[in-house]
């Protein structure tokens, strides 16, 4: 392993218009992996998905235990070559890790300059249009015009969407890893307005005037089961929380099935970093994620698109089922865009697009540099 | 329509001894349809889903908008014929609408003999072999020995399939609709248990002791719109509940995207006759619904079947997907036994199985009467 250890950096807007229409100041965080070239012209943008941070790959030092999440594609001769590619990465605004030390970001718990007091639920919505509209004034500051490519799984994918769909100049390729043009309306209202509700249900939530270490625990904890749970498919939880028959009978209320137990604990354990408005926000944000906002139609949104689009859903996946990837690739082609399909299978799920990133590896590389051998059109 | 109208008797048993040990004495309604014969040798026993009640078919009075839930079938010259059979449908214990006054059950609303005061949570789980064991005192309550099947879709297939292990010489025939031999882990989790924990979690829930008029209605909500999103598929929510994309742009948290509100409307007025302690008790049998308990295996438990098995799954379940009938079927066939396998499509996901009778009511006829064309075993 030859790739640098990861440093964080830090971007700062004094104000940007988001798509609600209100200017707030923003500062996010990023990382880098590789150089960027003399003419600039070897940036890949990668966006992160819902519960995940800028930190894509590499590690910050010799000692961390894990890399960045998108680590199996990104480095030194992997699909997204470092030796090749500069790799920008950004926290998105209300990221969920709030109390990461890595993680850089602008949300309810950060204080309102014209109050002096945390924005709380005066916090303007955002959208990941918005994402992709900051992420763009972070590219130029660094003196970048055209992106080789934007992409990244599930959110990640929604933002370079938006990127394809609103700077259709200023990239050659699109990929959207488990993702789609519309978040599904059952996903939308099964995991992610849900989760919502089971915050706002927690009494400790307070109209989201919660004090630090009097968070609304159980009501995140409800929130992050229901991700959880979409986020993987049917087989791997029967393998991964076994029934185990001589244990499943229950006599009283107050006890649970042991099942049961092992996967709250599962949960509870990632809780530590998570704040529980920045996950209402991040929440809308992706059930609100719609290219075809502004526009007449949906076809009218992607016609917009001069990039090369390469969807890859996986079939097990039970918040962007490939239906919704197939969709996007119909209608681009329909009209006479440039766009490609390759469907992955994995117990994982939707995990799939973070988890088994060896299952599309080659497919991405060969995608990237304008290959498209291989991948079913 | 020659069909009479539709009585609802009780059932009482002084005291029922529970799976989990205990016991209680038992009051639980129901209704038949068509005539029991000299002989009773033409019963048949259909079995509800889970937020259903004994009123499988016909209606109360001519005024009635609705007939029961699975009049499809059941009727004069339809599937279930009641010119030939005797249908026999009973309510569960702690059903969940509680306040519907054709309802007679037994739960946590009904006042423990032993202490005068309602049982609350002191009312002990409930298994769907307890529900078996309940209606086999009711069947030999009314002279029948022998039934010509037991069947019914979802909760009702677990109990049917928790008769054809625990009474295997009390009947010819079993058919589950989208159900199967133990409910998956996923769905136990992610719709069950997630359900009760969003009435837990309402403030006004106060372990159980709430008082009428004031109930844990946020909570209960919360569960009503898990269990609802789960019983459709993807298409079905993305019509039903439309995007605009004119009007998704939320500037503030308080507002809602108007295809939440709309859906969140559609399931508050189903909420108007439910109790939440009896939602809990009913979620938690559906999550132990196992029929490998007290058995050294799942093959041991089917092993012991000697009914002819019809297993019907909806391609676009999300509660059961198809692999869980499958499963049943194929350890079944492999053991010697007789079960055979017919898969239906329809948008309404896991809920064709009570919306869309018309998709299997033809395969179910056959098979009721012993024949097995046009069913793929």
């Amino acid at each position: 392993m030859t790739m640098e250890h990861i440093k964080k950096q830090a971007f700062s807007l004094e104000s940007y218009r988001l798509e609600c229409g209100e200017s707030i100041p923003v500062t996010i965080g990023f990382e880098t992996y590789g150089k960027l070239n003399a003419e600039k012209s070897n940036a890949v943008l990668v966006c992160h998905f819902f519960s995940a941070t800028s930190h894509a790959a590499g590690k910050y030092s010799p000692e961390d235990t894990e890399p960045g999440w998108w680590d199996g594609l990104i480095g030194p001769d992997k699909a997204i070559d470092t030796n090749e590619y500069f790799v920008i990465c950004s926290d998105t605004l209300c990221n969920i890790q709030l109390k990461n030390p890595h993680v850089i970001t602008t949300g309810p718990s950060t204080v309102n300059p014209k109050t002096g007091e945390k924005y709380g639920l005066s916090f303007p919505s955002f959208t990941y249009r918005d994402m992709a509209g900051i992420q763009r004034e972070l590219i130029r500051s660094l003196g970048i015009e055209r992106l080789v490519a934007v992409l990244g799984p599930s959110a990640g994918g929604m933002q370079a969407l938006n990127w394809a769909v609103h700077y259709p100049e200023m990239m050659d390729a699109c990929i959207a890893v488990i993702s789609g043009a519309q978040t599904p309306v059952l996903t939308s209202l099964a995991y992610l307005q849900s989760a919502i509700d089971a915050i706002t249900l927690d009494p400790k939530w307070k109209n989201g005037q919660y004090a630090t270490g009097e968070e609304p625990e159980d009501g995140l904890r409800l929130g992050l089961q229901l991700m959880h749970l979409a986020a993987f498919h049917y087989e791997w939880y029967d393998e991964t929380f076994p029934r185990h028959a001589k244990h499943d009978v229950i006599s009283t209320y107050d006890k649970a099935p042991p099942f049961t137990e092992k996967f709250k604990k599962a949960v509870s354990e990632r809780m530590a970093l998570y704040d529980a408005n920045h996950y209402i926000y991040t929440a809308r944000a992706a059930m609100m994620h719609d290219i075809a906002r502004g526009f007449a139609s949906l076809e009218e949104a992607l016609g917009r698109i001069q990039a090369r689009v390469l969807m890859i859903p996986c079939t097990s996946d039970l918040l962007f089922p490939p239906q919704y990837s197939r969709h996007v690739v119909e209608i681009m082609n329909r009209q006479g865009g440039c766009a490609s399909y390759y469907e992955i299978d994995s117990p994982h799920g939707h995990m799939a697009g973070v988890l088994d990133t060896h299952l599309f590896a080659e497919p991405l590389a060969a995608f990237l540099e304008g290959k498209e051998g291989g991948i079913i059109g």
